[in-house]
């Protein structure tokens, strides 16, 4: 029984491949360069990868040729309140879920596995419109119809475990599943350490207080 | 009025290149270096930008790496009769729309463009779960849900100009648009010549008979 696991290096994709493999799922991390400004993540997915001894691909796609994000050109903002004035803030990738399961699913019909496990999530979050149920429902159905397991009538499943999660439950369930999260990394900024002030740290260390846990990784002192 | 346009180099995404064009689309066309065998495709793409003085972009996503496909390893088929089963054939690369029009939609988001044009075909096809209406029915709806341009209900759309006509049809269109058609490649296989065996070669060929015309490009000769 194998399963597909979209591993960015952050905290959501590492609690949900120790998730995947709670359920007994053999699982096959996948990482997509998509040459976004932050690399600690790819270096994060790489060692959530050697500490579960699974086989990671990463695999580069660069996005940052063709779109516009904070998250490509490394304008990252403070928070969201010094946004303009749409739901969606400016760390939105265009497309970015949609890629990612996409190019999971061509992996996962090629290993024969019998789900994608993808660690989004929609209580906790940035206000991505790729990161809501009826998205991933939606998708679902596309898989349905549109792959060659989907006519087959054993099509490949989305797994979103930690979707109606809130960061709190998230790092709970994580740190009842001993998840490396020293080995993980969230802020959007590309620095040594953790920013604190953009919109991916505070929600971590929200999650981490909620918790009642101290965050294992380094963060910069406030000014 | 902008429009991204998925252009592999064959005949139908030339074709549905020029029709984009006709509707006075600024047209940018966008080739994904999946890494299939045939790298003709990739020059004729570049051969057709160069033809309408457009902007191409390729963008190199190693699918061979991941994933299985009969056009990924070279082993193509002579034709669908010699193979196992399957309603799909080998040449079938999973995920392979989704994933192309997934990152055309992000091509699309940034740009600010309407439209993504693909040159899929529901008729004269090789049966390829990812080409049929109901799919790209779906898959609207997806961008309707999932991304800003949908949440602010300008969604893009995807068109699919030729999906419903026959092989002879969309050569009768194009070559009323003056479709540089010895600029395109369709064989799978990865030859100097088109080999005339694989099905792509056979609809090809059908294809020009049906609208009565010649052929430009050169074939190996049967032995």
């Amino acid at each position: 029984m194998k399963a597909v696991v979209l591993l960015s290096g952050g905290l959501d994709s590492a609690t949900v491949l120790a998730i995947a493999l709670d359920c007994d799922y053999e699982c096959y991390p996948l990482t997509i360069d998509y040459h976004q400004v932050s690399k600690k993540e790819l270096e994060c997915a790489e060692l959530l990868s050697r500490h579960y001894d699974l086989p990671l691909k990463i695999l580069d796609l660069n996005l940052a040729r063709i779109t516009k994000s904070a998250l490509l050109d490394g304008c990252i903002p403070d928070n969201r309140e010094h946004q303009g004035d749409s739901c969606i803030p400016d760390t939105y990738v265009p497309g970015r879920n949609t890629i990612f399961i996409a190019i999971a699913l061509s992996y996962a019909e090629g290993l024969g596995a019998e789900a994608v496990y993808i660690g989004a999530n929609a209580v906790d979050y940035s206000g991505y419109p790729d990161c809501r149920e009826e998205y991933f429902s939606i998708y679902q159905d596309l898989i349905n119809v549109g792959t060659r397991c989907g006519i087959e009538k054993h099509p490949i499943r989305i797994e979103t475990p930690i979707l109606g999660f809130t960061k709190g439950e998230i790092i709970e369930a994580g740190l009842k599943l001993n998840v490396p999260y020293g080995k993980t990394w969230s802020c959007y900024a590309g620095g040594d350490k953790a920013c604190r002030r953009c919109e991916s740290c505070m929600l971590r260390l929200k999650g981490f207080m909620e918790a009642g846990s101290k965050d294992p990784i380094q963060y910069e002192e406030l000014a």
